[in-house]
């Protein structure tokens, strides 16, 4: 039964399971006490700081260990927001860092502060120049992550630190997604991640804090780790954390060269194999376990239903999958189709087999969704009037798209068809699909029966 | 070697590794996902839940799990108090409640509210009327602990809920000593907790918040547990505190009965074994498994020393054990003797020969300690000058105590000792020393010398 979501979660790794079971008999105590029990505890919290620190690249007391990735962000921010108070109240972000990074900007904005989201090309990456010119002397910090959770692409993490050096702004680097894979590019000056997403338990976070780095920590005071983190340490699962990541990375370089062909064979076949896809993200410059494609006309939801029903467990960020029936704000930051999205990450270990069996079913599950949902043929004869209104109000992603589709063979070349929707995915999905199908994305405006009027001009 | 610090952490309970163990295979995905793996986990989520809302007496959906209890208290706090600011901005808690819920206090000042500590008797307990005095229209929370940490005294809280009912203020019970015991004597608004309290693993509290109680979220916005606790669930974790917490309740009772006779042989035996010894906490409404004395005449830290060496670990609320060398809050608000400051704690299945042993040996180390630092013999043969002035500047914990008790015999009844010290813990040593042995404590000056000089009358 493979599962193809390893940036979600994955399994627990052997070698963090055996420290796990070490440590919950050594290492219960509390590491803040005098006797034997408690200094045990203290040099196992020491050890795990120490190859936790060396795979970070930092000083051990430069990190500390924080509840969950989300946790380490929070703290992080609001930190270095607090300690830079008196330069500024600025926050400097890329628009597709993870929502705990964009949560924590809402805060700071509830708060009174000043987010501003830097924007990204169709890969997902930033312009390190766009970034940096979005830095200025009241900047008190910038976030980027070192590669998208979404989509996979590695953001320039260096050439943006550089820019941030030269700025005089602190750099922090969300490296949830890649910290298992290596070290973050010399140059931040926080760094967070979250050791379930590299084989350790879930309850584990890290946070480094470079020293000289302003920093200020928010929320009741504590004495525990460094008073950055409140609350008894989860000494056994950080044993494990620290465990994991040094197994992971040992791994590593073969373990990503195997993976990276693999998300290569999912890249290549899918457009061959299914009709109408797109697979965005970076094809070079990612992270070697993540591959991402949209599927015209197609509900994402039903799409990962099918998937489950055959075994395979992957992750979407279609607005249909989403609790608030909006699309990713990744995908919507990089201009790309979002409905029928798939996200596939794979754990280490996957085998070519499961690649290629997903390469097999995936055609015949995308088109029976396609034709539960009425999906358009392609290509149809030209001719009838030059303007045709679609009304799609009260239909939810694909169907706008699909409606689209099926009537824009019906104007000639040099007419329009409008698509009312009040579905926040046509917003994005219409001007993605254009650009798929080389037609002309004219505007929105609003529509006078309720929702939005997009306006498609047939021009091939 | 006995472990007698169980109000600090307890060793995992066999149940809940058992239910770690398993949960790491079942529960590692993320319970936000619709496939399989995401499925299980949240079936596993929602029993954990509902086994743990039983044992609290709650429903499930007012139950949310934490990091620690330490989180669990400060998202409590500061959520139900942004959830009444309307109402005012007063917090009213007992003085001697866990650091957590005072370092919750202290933010709270710090954003300009205001806190106020209500005082408890020598016993440790606070007293329903004068609670119910402290509470008025301004009032947005009141926070009283079920049971004190450090003495073991239980607080009445049935009572003081009732007084908060009739003040229409919510009540936060920080409930991390008791839960293992027993559920919470109803009248709560919101509860707090701390798994690895009750034999179950580092890295998950509670915290309950009962259906129309105002309370609003502070801090990132998240999705996770009803947005009261951000980041990825530690499920394994919360599977395995949830079971240990119906294990523990299950043999609670019969434990609760053992232990409480294995305490009052320490309450009873020490003073009769040890000479200048004061038990403090309430004798009878207090926890079953947990007793604390000071001896007069002994440095905390050197007594552990002694005791680890022998093999029992015990904690101190003297202040040469704490970081800021200022005797515990707890003992101080009560009044009692700091110096010399022993907690035992006895975890479940402690047995009568681990306390035998530990009887056997305290005194000859206690004897030994007070050696080392010439001691005051019992009586000496009065006479000599009306008044006497000791210069015991610089000199920490508990050399004030000693050579106030070398003097005092010194001087004739009606005479007068004065005692310079800049040492924080003689402010509480010196009138709980005049108290243990009847001599009269007139009071305190600023000393001329730099310190403070503290007077003490002979009366006996």
């Amino acid at each position: 039964m493979p599962y193809f979501d390893a940036a979600s979660a994955a399994p627990l790794h052997p070698v963090a399971r055996q420290a796990l079971l070490a440590a919950l008999d050594e290492g219960w105590a509390d590491p803040a006490r005098l006797y034997r029990e408690g200094r045990r505890a203290r040099m196992l919290l020491d050890a795990a700081r120490e190859a936790a620190a060396e795979a970070v690249g930092c000083r051990p007391d430069e990190l500390v260990f924080t509840p969950s990735g989300t946790r380490a962000v929070h703290a992080g921010i609001s930190g270095a927001l607090a300690g830079r108070r008196r330069v500024g109240d600025r926050l400097v972000v890329s628009a597709v860092e993870h929502s705990s990074v964009l949560h924590a900007g809402e805060a700071h904005t509830a708060a009174g502060g000043t987010v501003t989201e830097v924007p990204v090309g169709r890969s997902g990456a930033v312009d390190p120049e766009v970034f940096a010119a979005a830095l200025d002397s009241r900047t008190a910090l910038a976030c980027l992550q070192s590669a998208n959770h979404e989509v996979g692409t590695e953001q320039p993490v260096a050439e943006v630190a550089e820019a941030c050096r030269a700025a005089g702004v602190p750099l922090l680097v969300d490296a949830a997604q890649s910290l298992g894979w290596g070290p973050v590019p010399e140059g931040w000056s926080l760094l967070a991640a979250s050791a379930h997403k590299w084989g350790g338990p879930a309850g584990v976070g890290l946070l480094a804090v470079r020293k000289g780095v302003r920093f200020a920590p928010q929320g009741p005071a504590d004495e525990r780790e460094s008073g950055r983190a409140p609350g008894f340490e989860n000494l056994p699962a950080i044993v494990a954390a620290a465990a994991s990541l040094r197994a992971v990375r040992a791994e590593a370089a073969a373990e990503a060269e195997r993976l990276r062909g693999l998300v290569d064979r999912i890249r290549v076949r899918v457009p061959e194999l299914v009709p109408d896809v797109e697979v965005v993200g970076d094809p070079v410059r990612r992270l070697p376990h993540l591959v991402t494609f949209s599927c015209l006309y197609v509900d994402g939801e039903t799409l990962l239903h099918e998937l489950d029903r055959e075994g395979f467990s992957v992750s979407s960020g279609s607005s249909c999958t989403s609790s608030t029936l909006t699309p990713s704000h990744v995908l919507r930051a990089m201009g790309v189709l979002s409905e029928g999205n798939v996200r596939v990450s794979l754990p280490a270990g996957t085998t070519g087999q499961d690649v290629d069996r997903f390469l097999e079913l995936l055609p015949g599950l995308v088109g029976s969704v396609r034709d539960r949902f009425g999906a358009p043929e392609p290509a149809a004869a030209p001719g009838g009037s030059e303007a045709l209104v679609v009304d799609s109000l009260g239909k939810r992603c694909p169907i706008p798209v699909i409606e689209l589709a099926k009537v824009i063979g019906r104007v000639p070349v040099g007419g329009t068809v409008t698509v009312l929707s009040d579905d926040e995915a046509a917003r994005l999905d219409i001007p993605a699909w254009c650009e798929m199908r080389g037609q002309e994305y004219v505007g929105e405006e609003p529509s006078p029966k309720g929702g939005t009027a997009y306006l498609v001009r047939r021009v091939s």
